[in-house]
């Protein structure tokens, strides 16, 4: 049993925003979900207002998506958030629309107990300067335009997710659901997170360093 | 180049009610989501109200949830669907509420092209008579309740995902990632399908027979 098993966190919440990956979101959260029904858990969704935030991606107009209703806007952020889990998606690559996230991260990261990022959420967190001089990864295929929009980050291209200190960076999309398992381990026990992938029929990846996609990178 | 890659649907809807699992959902849906970058998709979110819809389970109250916005009611839904996914969960327990679904289902099913279960959404479809004498799957803990909703149906008790005629049934949640990516494959091509999951960082499990839960079922 790890130190924090003893003292699992209690207060989660999700940075939403327009053109967020579903599955960034909702494959970390389904497991979250999960967690609690038997564990004691408050859950938050912060977005730039309180006005349903849709994955669909806005510079790409023809493309569906699904809306979610947020709890709570940026300005009215929850109070004693201890988890803090961010999306990627092809939102974060309006740099200009998504400032007020950064700048969000940039001041809530200290009172955090954890932050989680999932493929380009890692681009918002390296933006906010929090990844600086931290290991962390991100989706394999636009790598390299995650390591463009901020400098002085350790980025690891092999590596389904990386941990430094409270950090915790998965790669693409799908891979933040393998995190999320581990995360759950570190922090409730292998027996919980072992009987949420059992229920879910989900054939985790347990190994962070196992990585199947790390030859997509250019970099 | 199977015969519906020359004549993919286009008008797709998933059915949505209290208690869904989030990734029954957002699995398949995220798949579609990117789909819909290359390829004509229109997109539908059916549910009893126009009312958000939360993945929370009413019957335990304590669990933590997310509300998505319908698109349409159960009264009005869209017309000329051709495609509807239909996810599980603990919403589908309550045999007395979910009753509504199974009426939909049953007068919408004959103008669909394609209907597609997650979990335990095919026991709604079981319940609706849709898959009597047919072969379908569902989730390995559940599987014995799933058998009990309703006598008739060919159950396939070890299989990731399983297709009769047009319908197919995905196993327990995450299952319902491996049949979409199948789905895709054999409306838009194999191509298709492998740069949507290399884009996604998935593994797919593309073997239908390949189950490694079957185990689980207890009947």
């Amino acid at each position: 049993m790890s130190p924090t098993a003893n003292d699992p966190p209690v207060n989660y919440g999700v940075l939403l925003f327009p053109g967020f990956q579903a599955l960034d979101a909702f494959g970390p959260l389904d497991i979250l979900n999960m967690v609690s029904q038997t564990m004691p858990v408050k859950f938050s969704i912060i977005a730039p207002t309180l006005e349903p935030v849709s994955t669909q991606v806005k510079a790409m107009a023809h493309t569906i998506g699904q809306s979610i209703v947020p709890t709570h806007s940026l300005a009215n952020p929850p109070e004693d958030l201890e988890v803090l889990l961010v999306p990627g998606g092809k939102g974060t690559r309006d740099l200009e629309a998504t400032e007020e996230l950064v700048e969000f991260l940039r001041a809530t990261y200290p009172k955090l107990r954890y932050l989680l990022t999932i493929c380009t959420g890692s681009s918002l967190a390296a933006r906010a300067g929090i990844l600086d001089g931290k290991k962390a990864t991100s989706n394999k295929m636009v790598f390299k335009w995650v390591m463009s929009v901020h400098e002085g980050v350790d980025w690891v291209t092999k590596a389904r997710w990386v941990t430094d200190g409270n950090i915790w960076t998965a790669s693409g999309i799908s891979a933040g659901m393998d995190m999320m398992y581990a995360f759950v381990s570190e922090m409730y026990g292998e027996d919980v997170a072992a009987e949420i992938a059992q229920r879910s029929e989900y054939v985790r990846n347990t190994d962070s360093t196992d990585d199947p996609f790390s030859d997509l990178v250019e970099v």
